[in-house]
């Protein structure tokens, strides 16, 4: 495996792979990879010709005060975890690679962005979809796989591939969890013992209001204040939010129809998790 | 010469020719050709293998009262002059083929956008940006071609696409002129014959400055004043800004210095001129 850190080599490489008629397949990543990252790594290695995995922890998508400085970082373990999945580049460039002095644009896309994590965090779809456009003209991959645990995110960079054209397929993968049902996410580090058996609260109440869908329930605000019942009963979790959306767009629904989304912020002591399922109806 | 009008065409035709290894240069126009345009297809035809000349009135780069109803379109007359310069493709897309139902992204480059034609047309650049990368995308140019006569549009492009790391090299191509002074735009068939005779004022007060700068005139104020009394001196003009700024982020500037930009924007009766040159000192 190579790793690569520089704009310039990682973009020399990628169109030496195109201009010798292979495909690459591409997970772009905060890195501190855990099972969920590794999952989708796998699927990109069965996928194409080549596997580029980018590790970079992307400034624009972290607000004041949100944990930019302390997010969770690894280079090493990384490299060993992406090398053991058969990944053939990792791409981890610095800050100063991806926004040089006179850095000025910026990837927006509307509507998808205003509720949910756009509500609670501005500006991080914003520096997302600038980072991941980026990143697709460095590495000019075929295929790209995301995470569904981070579905808005999923929605906005579908949207956002479709709406510039951009020829990349977007793969969406199914949340990875632990045997108890708490979603991978490299913020689990941050939970204490106490915090980590709260955190459970997020899947079980998910997982009732999945119960009540099957048993035909279909008022979206019946089973909001179900699943915010559940999570108001632990005392270690504060909501941000818990919506139902649809899907494609992310506007809120009052009755399941299609395919819908509901999903989930909450605060366990100081971490933020998120959870979510998509039910189609 | 073939014509193109939907995107999913377009996208076949240059992966095409890039799987095979062709070269491609693009010419983004709204159409209502003219010299300028030719002069710049010309250059694209001595480039590469193959040649790209898009039209497309794009209704986001014109704000609420501009004139994209009225600005003049002749596919007819455009598609003749094109083919007559070895155009090989002429992409006419459709504003719904741009910009389909649930259309929600936009690409914005700040600062750069935020004086000279930025500030009295809000949201234009925002509607450049955006069409000229979907373009990108969608025609895969290894080179593409602007005309100078757009300095603050050729400065935000090339900024863009190198934040973007957008795989194209961006040409600037000197502005066209009549014999007698004026820079060839599309919008100069809105001129009167009085009109017409008043316009020479943009490029005359230019001249103007440029011989105090030969001179050794480095002041700013000082040229924009002179600058400003020569075309409030012609009664049917009405300035709309006359600018000195650096070519590269388009900041305004006290002292001439490096590469700099003079750029004036000035209403004759209804219609909105702009002209420029760049200086070096």
């Amino acid at each position: 495996m190579r790793l690569i850190e520089s704009v310039r080599e990682m973009t020399a490489w990628s169109r030496e792979q195109v201009r010798e008629g292979r495909t690459i397949a591409f997970v772009p990543t905060m890195g501190f990879l855990h099972e969920g990252h590794l999952t989708l790594m796998r699927r990109a290695r069965e996928a194409c010709d080549r596997v580029v995995v980018s590790i970079f922890v992307n400034p624009l998508q972290f607000g004041a005060g949100e944990d930019y400085e302390e997010y969770p970082r690894d280079l090493t373990r990384d490299s060993r975890l992406a090398e053991s999945v058969g990944v053939d580049v990792l791409f981890a460039p610095t800050a100063g690679e991806m926004y040089p002095k006179g850095y000025h644009t910026a990837v927006e896309v509307d509507r998808l962005t205003e509720g949910l994590c756009g509500a609670s965090r501005p500006g991080h779809f914003r520096g997302v979809t600038t980072v991941v456009c980026k990143l697709f003209n460095i590495v000019r991959p075929d295929v790209a796989y995301f995470g569904q645990k981070d579905a808005q995110q999923l929605a906005i960079l579908r949207c956002m591939t479709e709406d510039l054209n951009l020829p990349v397929s977007i793969v969406g993968v199914p949340i990875v969890r632990e045997a108890d049902g708490l979603a991978l996410s490299s913020r689990n580090v941050y939970l204490s013992p106490a915090e980590r058996q709260a955190a459970l609260v997020l899947s079980r109440s998910l997982a009732g209001a999945r119960e009540l869908i099957d048993q035909g329930e279909r008022d979206a605000g019946r089973l909001r204040q179900v699943i915010t019942e559940a999570i108001t009963a632990e005392p270690l979790a504060a909501i941000d939010y818990v919506a139902i959306v649809d899907n494609r767009f992310i506007q809120p629904v009052d009755t399941l129809e299609g395919q819908c989304l509901i999903a989930l912020a909450v605060r366990i002591g100081k971490t933020r998790l998120i959870d979510n399922m998509v039910v189609e109806v």
